[in-house]
């Protein structure tokens, strides 16, 4: 897995754009560009000069010269991966970037494989696994909400507590290890009070971070919402009002894809994903009904459910409905919202009839909109930004978003569970010192100070080529 | 048009891969990076640091970190735009790019317009016209002869050429004019012989430049190529097998999407563009015959036609169809290939048959291939390159590619045509110094030393964001 000895090259930018940048990493990164590039002032030989150095010049091959670019160089171990590096800013010509690889690869450098960028930098301690992971996540995020956490978790965030929470546990399980080699004698070594106190704190981090998984996944990946509502209830012409806003914010901004927010919204910095939309918006409102099963699974996906009636529809017949929503949704926390749509074509009384005669329970609401004349949506987007309860999103808390950390803070603290039932019932130190050692075990997997190629593997084969 | 005062900003990378650059250009560009950029040396001060310097630091937008970055100051005129510039190396989060650019606006920048960059490096003399129209080309080039020619150009190219012998016509112009201000007294500042030289000269070049068009474009925007032939011909096979190769090749390369290359192949370095093949592939043999309306079509638009038919279609068949394709090319240039295929499914005899009975005329091939079992590509594919005479490319010649210049080059043969046989037939002299002022008009506007708002907008138009 580990070829640091190799020079490795990619391009770190996406394909398109005006400027493009090609990086390369390792021993040989300094000669194998010296081949490449011609300085302007020529009497500068790179592999003299310092990090953070910056060189205007030519890339040439033989007589031709392919590109005038802008080289920058990185000197171990203050670069990225903590190796020698350079990037070379060229134009972003498919043929400019695919002749400098070229070049490079001809010179003694390889391609890179997939964030092996990023895996060089946790080999050289410039980050732990954690950090390494919040990398790509950084790179995904598209939201104000998965943004922080992802750069907390870069910038340490949890990883430096439970790395220094580890190492207690660490003295911890020596200590009793060492009384077990006494034997018979009787020693205590490990003072049970403090090893409970450790024990007690770390079961109390574990449980914290998995249990802010579930708020984190939501922010991470966005909050899946389903529509629901019979034919020319006005689904499309919602999810359009509801959409071409947010269009029209993001297109101000340069070189934002209008594809990248296909059906989703994002309000107060969290995504909301309208699920299975494609159907509703290629046939407007002309689709059928769709049947219970299918319906089902909608409901199944989503955490918020927006049922459609129309202002028109009798109270009973809205009541109907819900009941049956309701019984989809069982015991979960999904949130339903009836929204009430084509206000514009009833009257006030017709509104606060449907009012007093709709019967809600908790975590359900009702809202009334006319989607057409876009009438009532603030209060749709308050209401849904509402759900996500934003008191559990103080800057300070800190919040997974990995389902790896999410596996592993389990295992901890279900070891641990052991560990103190054990101390209470007095069950043998060898035992304890077991369930301690596993709980070593997965703190480790988190910062990576225990890993496995395997682990590595399925972290870092999901990166991009040129992370 | 020109707001040189301003600070702009726009992203110069696309949006996707690992890293983004986002580029600052204009006075205020340090001040308002130095309010958003939290160098790790805290000490330092982005004001007062030297061009081509590289700073490790954070983004931060009041008290949350939007990303850790690389920061490189240029100094004017050391720029690409001859301005103090910043360029912002960050992860290509859509996220931290808006709001990098957020901060920067609300700073005091402004989003840079398509080409903004490059226009200021125009006006203040980094490039003339024709080489800033050159990075547009160079950025869209595919090819090593696409490359190659948009290179040549914004190294210098032919402008230097251009500029000088505008200098001279300029000379000679106000030597004539000085003539007309002496009016009756017969004075003769300007030596008549020197002046034809040097006429004969510039329209030399503009011919010769204004010749190198036809293939300049044809190297720019790739040879269009129509394939021709009955259903079940084996079109579909002949295409999949000749992109197929081409994309195992380019998806080698990471980061390169095979969309780019949809239905073009580059044979030594040129592009071969088949043209309305999206029928072909997508319903595999089974179309009908197309039309004849719809083949004239497409041998209209194409350079190169592929007649495909089989083996065991017969000679006189055969002749008939080329024979209809022959008027339909007409007088034009545009070459055909007669494939045969299927040469698995018969004897040799019966390919030596067809060769003696297939009437061909200059600038016709007749080929022998099996698309189905991939035997006789590589004939078809040197045939291909042969067709765009690569004598005409030697590394040293000359080649435009740009509408705007093609169509100055000629207005400049056209009134140096006038002028020349004005001075033969010994013309007023004021009438001479008209078109003499005309072609320095023309050759001004290829390198920008003459130029309108109206040119200038056309042409940064074109370009991207960021660039």
């Amino acid at each position: 897995m580990i070829r640091s000895e190799e020079t490795i090259c990619a391009p770190t930018t996406a394909i398109g754009g005006a400027l493009a940048v090609v990086r390369i990493s390792g021993p040989q990164s300094l000669n194998i560009c010296e081949k490449l590039f011609r300085p302007l002032d020529k009497s500068i030989k790179l592999a003299d000069q310092k990090g953070f150095t910056v060189h205007f010049g030519e890339i040439h091959s033989e007589c031709d010269v392919i590109d005038e670019v802008i080289l920058t160089i990185f000197r171990a171990p203050h670069s990225y991966t903590g190796e020698n590096s350079v990037e070379i800013s060229c134009h972003a010509s498919p043929y400019i970037i695919r002749k400098i690889l070229e070049l490079l690869i001809n010179g003694g450098a390889v391609s890179a494989k997939p964030g092996e960028f990023t895996q060089r930098a946790f080999f050289n301690g410039k980050m732990d696994l954690s950090q390494a992971e919040a990398v790509a996540d950084i790179i995904a995020s598209k939201t104000s909400s998965s943004h922080k956490i992802a750069i907390n978790q870069m910038r340490g965030g949890f990883s430096a507590e439970i790395s220094s929470l580890r190492h207690e546990l660490l003295n911890f399980a020596s200590l009793i290890e060492l009384e077990l080699d006494f034997g018979e004698e009787d020693v205590e070594f490990a003072d049970r009070k403090e090893l409970k106190a450790i024990i007690t704190r770390v079961k109390e981090l574990a449980d914290k971070l998995a249990s802010s998984f579930k708020l984190g996944n939501v922010l991470k990946n966005g909050i899946p919402v389903a529509i629901v509502g019979k034919p020319n209830s006005g689904k499309s012409t919602l999810l359009n009002a509801l959409l071409m806003e947010e269009r029209a914010l993001v297109s101000e901004i340069p070189g934002t894809t209008r594809d990248t927010i296909e059906d989703t919204i994002v309000i107060d910095g969290i995504e909301y994903r309208f699920i299975d939309t494609a159907g509703l918006r290629e046939t407007s409102d002309i689709i059928e009904t769709m049947g219970i099963k299918k319906t089902h699974e909608k409901i199944d996906q989503a955490s918020v459910i927006l049922l459609i009636d129309e202002i028109t529809d009798s109270a009973e017949f809205i009541n109907k409905r819900v009941l049956s929503i309701r019984e989809m949704i069982g015991e979960s926390e999904k949130r339903l919202i009836i929204l009430i749509n084509k206000t514009d074509t009833a009257s006030e009384d017709r509104q606060k009839d449907l009012e007093r005669n709709i019967n809600l329970e908790d975590k359900e609401t009702l809202l009334f909109i006319s989607a057409k004349e876009k009438s009532g949506l603030d209060n749709l987007r308050f209401r849904l930004s509402d759900i996500v309860v934003k008191e559990k999103l103080s800057s300070d808390d800190v919040i997974i978003t990995n389902i790896r950390h999410y596996e592993a803070l389990i295992h901890v603290s279900e070891s641990l569970e052991r560990v103190m039932s054990g101390l209470i019932d007095q069950i043998p130190d060898d035992l304890i010192a077991i369930d301690i050692r596993q709980a070593i075990h997965y703190l480790g997997e988190i910062t990576g100070e225990i890993t496995s190629d395997e682990i590595l593997g399925n972290i870092f084969r999901n990166f991009c080529i040129g992370k």
